[in-house]
């Protein structure tokens, strides 16, 4: 079982951990500190010898920070948390609503001068500058990590083995991609890539040092002439073999930052991720975008191959998993049940690797918690006249799946029937779209809402983010909302996953991967390039939810189609009673 | 009549005064000189003295610019014009295609070095910027105007006269615009108003310098302490009585440089358009938006009653004029007929104050030429099969139209019917759409143009910009584009006018105007506040070229509602033939 259900808050060690980090900050000259949950690497998962903002405070959420004063200590959290961090902490920490009070505007509040101490290795440089624009008569001074001085028991860090992604799978041999990132750089005689998913990409390597997320904790530089220098534990790369080739040398990462001051020329960063610690070991930094972050989100034609396999696979799975819920008495189980059911399903398959994420499986009043992890203490019974929204993915090695089903127990009322069908409105007006080429997620994610804005209604997140290829599930750098300000390409794959919530009652949201692809040429079309988007996801989506006098003609058309072909996809894939499930559930409307 | 037909580009006149230009050049010792189309004031429209452009290359569009070098002379015009510049400027004049190519770039590109001169009232600080950026090794200088020291029998500046705006159609006394926007400046002691529009919307009053705008060649400074220094001739204000009050001093435009010089504390100009000699004569300048663009884009309650007493009117005189068109046999008339009994019903109100832009009338493939204005060297008969596209509007004390309507001539073929349906299915998803407030046009324009992309199609224009009351028709800062950045508010009026346009073959616009308005709460509303559109506009649209299988539903549910509407308003106001054209008009799909 990869997903756990334990509460590892243990807001009791709070003040004590505080009082010895404020030992430092006396001992350093510090007037506070502030600390990250991000590692060096930027990414959502941290190993357990990062994870110190939850070991410092208690609060275990994917982002967020502590910022610790000689009197005062906050935790920033955003709109997810604000109910979690509560539970989480002990009362030294006041609970901050982060991004809405900045890091920076709260310090300066707090603290009329002095200096503030942060690790370069976990702040970036945007983050710094941010920081700095704020903060007036403070001053901010590197110093060795804080934290790490007083965790007397902090784990190791990761040692994950690192593995080759076929060239079969990846679709481009890694020499190729370093050759055509190389010709990219406009100038600069390196880059430094310190995104695990860059790195895994560019190199056709996938690694294990964190959950969820298929990836080496390492970085590199890619030079101009088309080397590369990879910085990562040579334990790691034991049972690599020959894969990485002549044109990269590995190095030792206690070496990156004398490398880094040596290299002549200029060298680009990513101040949206690089850390301080790396762009300041520079002598002529340039920034730019990390030249990995387009090339990996427009997916070879292999790769996508591979995503329609795992969605095929991960369809079955899912099937499997719903043929047997509905099978179950109303009120016979709970979310923990459900977790544990879906993922016995995925891992069936014999080619699950991971889940892509932590199952969110919540039931009434718990689906409008829109990033729910169910644990022993919140684990709720499924019953009768609820939704059950189920959002879920695996990480297969040749794809990574995301989807999102919201599920009739028994008999909901009409209001929820209503607003799934707005949502499943706004979902197929994004399956359905044409667009001319250049248009960003923007320019998308109204069509995703305005079946609910009708009603009055939307929801507080974005309609569909990026998701790699064997990789990371949430990834850059095109997204389909307001935010989404990268124009979509062919080749990059999204999530198109409207919903609705309401509190305290029930939360909606229907979820299907989605691929950029060229739309053939229309008789008379004017527009030089139009895409549209081509579906991965084939799982039935609950027609017992649907009110049809809701939906045109055309909306209706589509969903029986796609009933049909998921039908003709998962059924020679699936047997038995689920395959009698499958045949009723993808009937027309 | 208002609108002429001449042809009055007169190429022969330019390789003569280009001469004249660079003997200008030569004693200055410039390399070269701007000479852009618009005046100081940065509107549409110009008065005779300030059509240099047209004056000096012959090019009578209403955007554009002039550089000539010692050598070279280069016509900057944008895509409207392309077709057009030809025909009007002399081989001495190469046509460039701007914005594509600035300024800056192809100055840099002709001159390796050398001093460019350009009359510092005419450039704004934004554009001066823009330039300066592009220029390397060149100095920009700023001159006398150059065009004026040639230009012998240059007319005199407009001595158009002010009239009050009455207060029952502002709907908000000029004294308590200027306490709004004094208490707005922001710690700045004043800010300098060049905009005309902006001036006589905050003193309520109305000018006539130039055609189109109502509006008065003035610039005004709005002081922090809530009074204004309007810089005008006084001759204009003759009949104006005491209508400014004792708040506003009136100040001869002579004395505006030295004003400025003398102004102590931060002044606040728009880099957008304010003129570099404004800005450079102050000390200490700040740069903001004009700060009656967006309080000027909220109409009060008064200016949307006014707007809508103006669009039952204006929709009258269509109705009548529509109701004529039908009963001419296709191919009796010119575009040109077309266009003189338009203004004829208007002017038949014995309210239009003026045409609020030149009418396009473009029949055939005249209606794919966006910004087509006939003469009577392009004038074509309207024939049988063609589609007619008629944009006009006008400007009338309580309001200020503009609508399109195409309209099918005999029986045109099925093609144009399935794009005018596709573009009226466009313009209806913006009139019925509902959404929170929060959203700019960007997020809006969008929905217009999904029934045309899927079929391949779009249109090379926004779909609305926004309009004033009793001012210029086209009014910022809030458009339905993907320019659009400024969030929609209550009370802005805009257009909504998808388009499409086959080139050589037909064009179709269909364009009401439409307000911002606050939506009434529905039950189980979860969004804060949501906004929708008020139709301004009751005219028939030509339901002979809709193809009702490509409706849906609710799309033809609001077209017949759109027409009863129609009927019930314009019906009392029309009789005779007209009344029952109407009728037939306005039958259900």
């Amino acid at each position: 079982m990869f997903q756990s259900f334990e509460t590892t808050a243990s807001p009791g060690q709070g003040p004590a951990r505080l009082a010895a980090l404020r030992d430092v900050m006396e001992r350093e000259g510090l007037d506070g500190v502030i600390v990250p949950r991000a590692d060096a690497h930027q990414g959502e998962y941290v190993a357990p010898r990062d994870d110190r903002l939850a070991w410092l405070t208690g609060f275990t959420g994917s982002a967020g920070w502590c910022v610790a004063l000689r009197d005062r200590a906050a935790v920033f959290v955003d709109s997810r948390y604000r109910v979690q961090v509560r539970a989480q902490v002990a009362e030294v920490f006041e609970p901050v609503d982060w991004p809405e009070t900045s890091l920076g505007d709260w310090i300066a509040g707090a603290l009329p001068a002095g200096t503030v101490g942060f690790d370069p290795w976990l702040l970036t440089v945007e983050q710094k500058r941010a920081l700095e624009g704020k903060l007036g008569a403070i001053t901010l001074r590197a110093v060795e990590n804080p934290v790490d001085r007083i965790w007397e028991d902090q784990p190791a860090p990761p040692m994950g083995k690192i593995f080759a992604q076929p060239e079969a799978l990846a679709g481009e041999p890694h020499g190729a991609k370093i050759d055509r990132l190389a010709a990219s750089l406009e100038g600069a005689a390196a880059a430094v890539l310190t995104l695990p998913d860059s790195i895994a990409w560019l190199l056709n390597i996938r690694g294990s040092d964190i959950p969820r997320n298929p990836v080496p904790h390492a970085f590199a530089l890619l030079h101009a002439d088309a080397r590369v220098t990879l910085f990562v534990a040579e334990a790691k790369l034991a049972d690599l073999g020959d894969h990485l080739g002549g044109r990269v040398t590995v190095a030792p990462p206690e070496q990156l930052l004398e490398t880094l001051a040596a290299l002549e020329g200029q060298v680009r960063i990513d101040p949206a991720s690089c850390p301080v610690a790396l762009a300041e070991a520079l002598a002529d930094p340039v920034e730019g975008p990390d030249p990995c972050l387009l090339p990996k989100a427009r997916k070879t034609a292999a790769e996508l191959e591979g995503a329609r396999a795992a969605h095929l696979r991960d369809g079955a799975a899912m099937v499997r998993f719903l043929a047997w819920l509905d099978d179950q008495p109303p009120g016979s189980l709970t979310e923990i049940d459900v977790v544990r059911r879906l993922e016995a399903e995925r891992r069936a398959t014999n080619a699950l690797r991971d889940i892509s994420f932590e199952t969110i499986a919540g039931a009434g009043p718990n689906g409008a918690i829109v990033h729910y992890r169910v644990t022993e203490e919140t684990d709720r019974r499924v019953a009768e006249g609820e939704l059950l929204l189920v959002d879920s993915g695996g990480q297969y090695v040749d794809g990574t799946t995301d989807i999102t089903r919201t599920v009739a127990i028994g008999d909901p009322g009409p209001e929820e029937a209503a607003a799934f069908t707005r949502v499943l409105k706004g979902m197929i007006a994004v399956s359905r779209l044409r667009f001319p080429k250049g248009l960003t997620g923007r320019d998308i994610d109204p069509f995703a809402r305005a079946a609910l804005w009708e009603a009055g209604l939307d929801y507080g997140h974005g309609t569909g983010h990026g998701v790699g290829a064997y990789l990371s599930v949430h990834e850059g750098p095109a997204r389909i909302a307001r935010s989404g300000t990268v124009a979509l390409e062919p080749g990059m794959i999204l999530s198109n996953e409207p919903g609705f919530y309401r509190e305290g009652a029930f939360g909606i949201r229907i979820e299907n991967l989605i691929a950029v692809e060229d739309a053939p040429a229309l008789q008379d079309q004017t527009v030089a390039r139009m895409l549209r988007f081509e579906t991965l996801t084939w799982v039935p989506i609950d027609t017992r939810l649907v009110v049809p006098a809701l939906m045109t003609g055309a909306e209706r058309d589509w969903l029986n189609a796609y009933h049909a072909e998921v039908e003709a996809r998962i059924g020679p894939l699936v047997e038995g009673s689920a395959r009698d499930w499958l045949s009723r559930a993808c009937q027309a409307i």
